[in-house]
């Protein structure tokens, strides 16, 4: 059996299923967060689930695509929780909100960013899955490719309109423009130099707005 | 015995300390790159230098602090075969020159550690390092002191010239104007998201001093 998502099935064992699936998701990130990606196993995702080892092999190959798939959850579920909480409202599941005032948009998101690399919950599994992909260029490739660059294509989207609108130079690549606004962001928070503050993300917003605007 | 520095003797003496620590260092680094930090051992270390472990033990207290020693020596290294191909000058060990024209001072260290995020000799312990300072709280606070931070005060006393010569906003952070620089260069090297050039390294410059330029 190679299906890599529970199987359609009657509501009842449908119901059991999605129980397990959240059940392994939450092993795979509590272990990894803990014992680190090199320590964290098959056995030991099952053990702490409650549920037999065949049952993850069933619908994962291997390791790396159990936490590829709980990090997608992850994310999913944090981004719901933050369109829950969102009064901007915003057209796709993760798309950057446009409200035609863009200092405001970005200083939005970069908000919850902060947020959610604050959070306990995120941070933890994160660092240790970010630690993991530095070292093993083939993971790292993985999680970039599923996890990184979706989400920086929501900024990039965002910045293409802006540059439609005039409100950013026509001849900035906005993935370069993207990385102005992130990277700071990241990397006090993987190196722990400064607190990650709301304030934070708005002078980071404020800066890169500057240097992105229309030349004369 | 508690030195942490090979002893001053008769320059026979000196001289085989010397070797020694050069080969402890260049084990350290080695294996670290190779197998990642928790596998590399003191007594791996040892083995590979042709070294007692006591010799090790003599000089330093943990694997950490011979890597943090190792680490601080590959950077001086790094530094000065940059200064002798450097048609800057600097006044300091690792100052950032001060031509009087902050972009080209700015592209120019840049450029020189894009170089060296390049270099496989550079790349590999740097990134098993900076991995297990990610999810290793006092590991990576040690190594933000020791390393990451003295280089980015290099930055920040550049920046605080420019300020005082009006070339950057006196309002601006000059601890911020340098994560501006320095965190996307970092966030591309990291997750190998897009090639890391000269080119895009002058791009951040451009964007960046924009970004930080005095305001009306």
């Amino acid at each position: 059996m190679t299906e890599t998502r529970p199987p359609k099935a009657a509501p009842d064992a449908s119901r059991r299923s999605e129980r397990s699936r959240r059940a392994i998701f939450d092993a795979a990130l509590a272990l990894v967060s803990e014992a680190g990606y090199a320590k964290t196993t098959i056995e030991g995702i099952a053990a702490r689930a409650g549920v037999g080892k065949q049952t993850i092999y069933r619908w994962w190959p291997s390791k790396a695509a159990v936490l590829l798939d709980a990090f997608l959850d992850l994310a999913a579920r944090a981004n719901e929780a933050a369109r829950r909480k969102d009064a901007h409202g915003g057209e796709g599941a993760s798309e950057i909100p446009d409200t035609g005032d863009l200092a405001a948009d970005l200083r939005h998101v970069l908000r919850a960013t902060v947020d959610e690399l604050n959070d306990p919950a995120f941070d933890g599994p994160t660092r240790a899955l970010a630690a993991e992909g530095i070292v093993d260029p083939e993971l790292g490739a993985r999680f970039t490719e599923a996890l990184l660059e979706p989400q920086l294509q929501y900024y990039v989207r965002r910045i293409e309109a802006a540059q439609a609108k005039g409100d950013i130079d026509p001849g900035t690549d906005p993935r370069v423009a993207v990385e102005l606004l992130v990277g700071p962001l990241h990397h006090r928070w993987i190196h722990r130099t400064l607190p990650l503050t709301h304030a934070y993300a708005d002078t980071l917003v404020d800066l890169a707005l500057r240097g992105l605007a229309p030349r004369d």
